[in-house]
């Protein structure tokens, strides 16, 4: 295991150097713990609260780590990426605290609240089509004219790393763990887990979490390498991606992590379940490790199990009608 | 003032006391900070975050210190009250923690969640019709009758004491303060925390919250006595009583505490604020401080300000149907 890892993008170590970095800047977030969850489920359950990071989930730690990485030079021309989530404004928020400037494609068509949110922390906003504009052309346009860096929001080994500490920091601070759920989208998070798992000496078990009416890594699990699907009906948007990255996959392979697929009606409950019992406001995504686990798709009885919350970036319109 | 305070029927002492006696037993919870509020108001401000405390509430604070300060026999004849809210599950948990059993009154037309919930952690649940029983006779019954130690919301110095931990730890946690805003409903929280206030160096100022639909604070202070008001429409139920007690308004008149009334509305969009910026759940009473501080009512431009939020106990189709 320790050879897979050593030919991986991304090692224990850069993971570690990643907590580091983001000492002081992004937040230390809180584990959860509750009685009457552990009496539930028969388990001893740690919850990762990413709501409370900057900017709402857990994509600060990836867009962090990358920005501050770059030298004067680099933070002088600025960063750029595409996206309509939590990524832009955990990126608006990392150039801003790095003292460079972001430049963030987002669709014609997110909501205005989340436009209002990325150009608050600062950010150049340019809208593009998201039906008609390929996204990776326009960010690596201002690439190659601007000299931009473009901050992707999982496949770039920086942003795996950074995003691995929270299994990181969940492994140090609820230790020893026999399991780590981590909700699967892109994958940035997942991997850099799995990675941080494979450093510490209990080697935990690491399962993903992705929507199961999307399955891209199911389905790239069981072809042995990245396939792209169709794009299912989910309320999972944060994880509603037709293919897992490149990168992030084969180390998700190589370190031999299971995903798991689960559904939106779970999912709605476990957001029910955060707000009334544990008073945490969740985002589909952020809550769909929790549904696993909640609705026994994961068997934790007996396992002290780590579960990250990725993120609570949701109106409250939104949820109200989720919850209905 | 510490002449004032040494006739009260709570001491600075015995706040500290319950410190000690809550610990290990009651969660030390969170102060939420956040880099985007402190802007926005110009001010430091420390959220008290009580809906982490167990049942939701910082009712099991004050529940716990008068539970725990019993004899072993006055324990196995167990302990009773009438609450429809926060106080019930609070006195059923400590009731639990410390080996006896809670007798709960609850009204006729309470929630089934509330009733299920207090049943849950163990207590025995007695029905009464609000609007033909006298509450307080229905307690002395069995106090008199099977030797029940009764346990009242508010009007208990034990239970002062305890409920003013919430503001001693918040003293503690983000010192030196200048202003710390307290919801006022019947008063053991603003007494308590009153007191903890009048004993540490920097002597912050304390402000209660009631909603302005009620006044009943408003109304005695004017009076100089506790008075009863008319039942306003409030969304605020945990704060609705026709009158302070006796002995909080002792306190709070003699420490020289303010009371101000927060609208409805001003509560609605706190609620909104903590959901949607901080990812917290509060319930309309936990967040009547919060609300008095964002809308301005209270001025804390320039200031150090802890701000307590109380609870965070509501379903989510009464929060969806609060927020529509």
């Amino acid at each position: 295991m320790r050879q897979v890892a050593d030919q991986l993008p991304v090692s224990a170590d850069d993971v570690a150097g990643a907590v580091s970095r983001l000492s002081g800047v992004a937040n230390r977030t809180p584990i959860v713990t509750s009685r009457e969850l552990n009496q539930r489920l028969g388990a001893d359950v740690f919850l990762k609260a990413e709501q409370f990071q900057r900017g709402g989930a857990f994509k600060f730690r990836g867009a962090y780590n990358a920005v501050s990485s770059l030298s004067e030079a680099e933070l002088a021309r600025g960063v750029v990426a595409a996206s309509s989530g939590n990524h832009a404004q955990a990126l608006a928020i990392a150039a801003a605290v790095a003292g460079a400037e972001a430049t963030i494609f987002m669709p014609r068509d997110a909501p205005a609240s989340k436009r209002a949110a990325t150009e608050g922390y600062g950010a150049r906003v340019i809208e593009f089509d998201r039906y008609s504009d390929d996204r990776e052309a326009i960010v690596q346009e201002l690439v190659e004219r601007d000299g931009l860096t473009p901050v992707h929001p999982y496949e770039d080994s920086r942003v795996m790393a950074g995003a691995g500490t929270s299994t990181l920091e969940l492994l140090e601070d609820a230790a020893p763990l026999d399991l780590v759920v981590v909700p699967a989208g892109g994958g940035g998070q997942l991997s850099g887990g799995a990675v941080a798992a494979s450093g510490v000496a209990e080697r935990p078990r690491v399962v993903g979490v992705e929507p199961a009416a999307m399955g891209q890594w199911k389905a790239s699990l069981a072809a042995g390498h990245p396939v792209r699907v169709e794009v299912g009906a989910t309320i999972a948007d944060g994880q509603q991606l037709r293919s897992p990255g490149k990168l992030t996959f084969a180390v998700v392979k190589a370190l031999g992590v299971d995903v798991v697929g689960v559904a939106d009606e779970d999912i709605v409950r476990a957001m029910r379940y955060l707000f009334e019992r544990q008073k945490l406001v969740t985002e589909p995504s952020g809550a769909s490790a929790v549904a696993a686990v909640l609705s026994g798709l994961i068997d934790v009885k007996g396992l002290r199990v780590g579960v990250i919350m990725s993120g609570g970036n949701i109106a409250v319109d939104r949820f109200a009608s989720l919850m209905s």
